[in-house]
């Protein structure tokens, strides 16, 4: 059978010679690798539990929010997309969604979601018809129906995807029953967690003060002291060691960090404790305590990922009436130079400390982050991410930071995804755009086509284990 | 005869195959479809009175400020380029200032200016000369000549250049003394006006709170309360709707929205009444006002422009000497994550409203404009503006918005100009960069030869009525 | 013999044809021009004495900034490397450091350093083999044998570069020894100084008050009242246009300007001398500075160069260990628009002063310095300077810039460097890729061959001279 138009085996791949041919012979050589995934956002009870997912619409498109926020924007309710209010109100149903979905599924044109989702069709399903009103019942019970199968369960899908390592992400508080289930079965290492504390490090969330003491309850330190506070996060690190976290995760408004002597800190967790704080003290807190992360790491060795620049739930309505995560985060500006700048003054130059940043500011991979990995030993450049993590975005990454922080610098790949079929699609686009790139440069005499070959492997596979320290 | 390379049929589509066919045969489906021009700033004079251009200058040469900020900026004199003075000092004639920039039309080179000059040559006399001091005269008279016929008429070239729709602008005190004229002769809905209200929005401009209340007269509103104000323009709004208006226009320094109290509002409008506020105070009235004319546009459904960064005037010397418009603009950093925040909290999920952004700061594109426009119902993303509506800049803009905002998040296309002449040839270069870009996407296999054709004719004519509810 | 891949002559042209043809033919009749090198950092005392380079690690690794941080960025330590120490503890010897900097070259490819090197080896030293721990010894060897031959003499290098032109950069208090020499010689002309007064006008640099001080000693001024400062200044620029000066260099961390009233500098100097000041009044006196040495320009016709954005020894550790100029200068945002208002408006207009503008901040291009460079007659753009003197740099500069600015508001190329070697290699690259450029359009039909090729020639070697006014 020839392959649909959308499923092309060049696609991507640069159209004119010759560099085509060239991408073509490096494409191959990368496209069957193990999948290296140290940051994402799967749900372990997956795994853990290795249940059939519940359908189509749960699947593609309920927890979807680069889906979901797209139909909203061309003016689709959230009620007939299924999305479960607050309030308890109705909503449609699955199929009816899925529908819904399908007749505006030419609004994707041109996205990486639809190429993630043609691609998952295909690759999980078989699947090579487009989703459309004509196609949408056909489809979803084609997908309903393996999704009742052994091999559409989850540990199935890492098989199958060829995952060799995956990372989910907790916070402090998680008490990580699924990853306790997994160690029993023998699952960590395959699938880790990763350490992100947010939820204890940064006072403008719900609840913070509260779940500051919950820290101190459950890692029996006194939390009201700042060594304390330290101490429960160094606890906390270990214990997430134990069920395979290599890397830590940060997100955060800004990129701002700080260095405050030690009477300092405590009088500022003091403003915390007591509410008396504010926003410049928020903002310094989460700042000092990305230094104390660092320091930790300089101890324990974990790695630590900065992902500064979201601006979440700009939606406040939103927010109020369904929840978080559905498509109202946007980027905004990072100041990544004056950012980091007390950091790395403190311990920016310790061996053992690894700091991967990303950015949703593109300004700042040839001005700010391509200079600044290419010269702190601790610092490298995490792969395009988010909205950025598509055909043009990574052309843009790679155009930008290359030639100042190299290729060793970076960081290799990672889906950053909560949606389980996306990976491989993630994963082949960023191989494909690499050897696209490699193939470019190598049509223009900048680069040996061995040196190609090395770096396409490099960055499809390697790259991401070395950065991540994963052995 | 054979075509000058300058007017080659196919300049701007890509070079290299595969590419290259394929514009080929998506170009000429769209090259001839009419033309919907949204927004600009021709002269309504010209459609209401129809009468002939004075002269190859004043067409070409003394309104178009990008063509004399050029020859300007190497070195040449506004008096040798006949650019009237305040102080009314003798200026070169006509015919001597189109001898000079014809002598310095190399400055032009790879500019978009030459490519719509070259165009508009082409298209409305016939030429196919390239202006040097060669050609100046025999142009000139050629032009001159032409001016006089019929075919040159306004409203004929309204024909041959196939505008099926044409909006001016016009600020909120205007008499709409043209449109009335146009009214009476059934032009309007061919002709429509745009409501500016930054003559009455904008403390900061010399003569604003005379003009406050000249606008409480002729509304018959009392503008000293807030309600009142917004009463004003309620009315005005309705007046200019009757003249074909489908949308307002708000230029602004910033992106800046503001979401006050009632009296918050009355006091910041009675500070700025008597005169005592400060430069915070008058940001905060903008500000404000962009909110309310947001709510405005929820009830009456006109659809909002909002061209922020634009810093004017900045050559004070200039501005004094001769007045505004005459190149000293320039663009500045904008941010519109926190700058519409309060405005979309208040009403970006009101089906009613329909706002266009525009941007000087391509830095925006990616990182703001295309998240929020692919979230926000409201939010449309406008082309390329002024400096950026030209081949690079237009494949910039396609490059970042697209796979974040898709392609029916964009308005599509619209002119943004006062000199007539270049309207068919700034439309052209804008199919002819959709139809590269798509061109290239078909040939990497990201999208079918159909959808390329759809997307091709949407963004070249359906989009712009789409985006801007022209029936 | 054929040329290894990595010397390859189509290197950095289009590979896709038409492009490729047109860039082949544009490209040979630039690549033999004589270089304009109107701004660097060569070592004078290398003219003035005339004498062999030490070694090869002298020439090549020890003193370039940009090999160095790369190597410090995967792990590799300064004192292997042999950057000395301040408190004089052992470092590596040449041949060990250029055995490990041999040995991590891979880590350069995709860098411009890699290319700068490679065309270094061989155009000096006919070396085709790429460094690598293999070859490390025979090209030492060869290296240094080398320099041992008179053709490797500093004077023998100017002529078979083809050097026309090469400006050094001095403080305002540098003694000028060299140049007092090469006077002597008849070099001068040939060899030109630029007046650098950064010493003593940045009030942030250690040591500040005395140098001026001894500035007011050496020019004969009180540089106590604001008056004789400047005339410090005017003396001191006229000593420095005796030794060829013909542009004066201005490195600062903003491109903030101001233009104060009399009595304010006067105040603002006395806080300065006394020592009481904070950190803006230090920005505001570089930002008066720079209007005062505008004014002065308008004066003497010094072409004024205005290098902005770089954050100085971000790493204080390593400051403090070894010193400045290792590679932990980093970029930042910068704001032209804001920052040269007060100077522009001061004496923008005035013909005979001549401003060109660097940035580190490329979202600067399209948005700022094109847009004012081609409004304000005494703006030029200078070329991508530092990270983004690259192949990609390049092209992003000339996508950016070109359409608003036109090519006759660039400054040409300057190649930065104190690399000597390098100069060769840079130029290379610019005319490599400006022809590619070019050519580009010429497929593209955008521009006539004719015109590609003047303005290639233009670029690659008049506009340099025009800008800097070199007869």
């Amino acid at each position: 059978m020839t392959q649909p138009a959308h499923l092309h085996p060049d696609r991507l791949l640069p159209a004119a010679e010759p560099a085509r041919s060239i991408a073509r012979e490096l494409y191959p050589e990368v496209a069957e690798l193990p999948l290296i995934c140290p940051h994402g956002h799967t749900d372990p009870a997956w795994f853990a539990n290795n249940e059939r997912f519940a359908s189509p619409t749960a699947l593609f498109l309920t927890p979807d929010h680069y889906v979901l926020r797209m139909l909203r924007s061309r003016g689709l309710s959230y009620d007939d997309l299924g999305i479960p209010r607050k309030d308890g109100k109705p909503i449609a149903d699955g199929r009816a969604a899925w529908r819904l979905f399908a007749a505006n599924y030419h609004l994707f044109v041109g996205t990486p979601s639809k190429s993630w989702i043609d691609h998952s069709l295909h690759w999980a399903f078989g699947i090579t018809d487009e989703l459309s009103s004509d196609t949408a019942d056909a489809i979803y019970d084609t997908i309903d129906t393996a999704l009742a199968t052994p091999d559409l369960l989850p540990r199935a899908l890492l098989d199958r995807a060829r995952v060799e390592v995956i990372a989910t992400t907790e916070y402090a508080l998680d008490p990580l029953t699924h990853h306790h289930k997994m160690e029993a079965e023998g699952l960590i290492g395959r699938v880790r967690t990763t350490y992100r504390p947010d939820d204890v490090t940064n006072p403008e969330r719900a609840g913070f003060l509260d779940r500051l003491h919950q820290f101190g309850d459950l890692t029996g330190e006194n939390i009201t002291i700042w060594s304390g506070l330290i101490n429960a996060h160094r606890n906390r690190r270990e214990v997430f060691r134990r069920f395979g976290a290599v890397a830590t995760d940060h997100g955060l408004p800004t990129a701002l960090t700080a260095d405050l002597a030690p009477l300092e800190k405590q009088a500022l967790l003091e403003r915390i404790l007591t509410g008396q704080y504010d926003p410049e003290d928020a903002d310094l807190f989460r700042a000092q305590m990305m230094t104390e992360m660092a320091l930790l790491a300089v101890e324990d060795g974990m790695v630590m990922q900065l992902h500064a620049g979201a601006r979440r739930n700009t939606d406040a309505h939103l927010l109020e009436e369904r929840g978080p995560d559905l498509g109202g985060d946007v980027p905004s500006r990072v100041n990544y130079v004056d950012g980091l700048q007390p950091l790395l003054n403190r311990c920016g130059n310790e061996p053992n400390l690894r700091l991967i940043a990303f950015t949703l500011d593109e300004s700042n991979y040839a001005r700010e982050l391509a200079p600044m990995a290419g010269f702190w030993p601790s610092l490298m450049i995490g792969p395009p991410w988010w909205f950025h993590d598509s055909p043009q975005g990574i052309r843009r990454y790679l155009d930008q930071v290359v030639e100042s922080a190299g290729f060793y610098n970076l960081a290799g790949f990672n889906d950053d995804t909560r949606a389980l079929l996306s990976i491989p699609a993630r994963h082949d686009v960023w191989r494909r755009e690499v050897c696209g790139f490699l193939a470019q440069w190598v049509a223009e005499h900048r680069l040996s086509k061995a040196s190609a070959r090395d770096i396409a492997r490099h960055l499809s596979y390697q790259a991401a284990k070395d950065a991540y320290r994963i052995a």
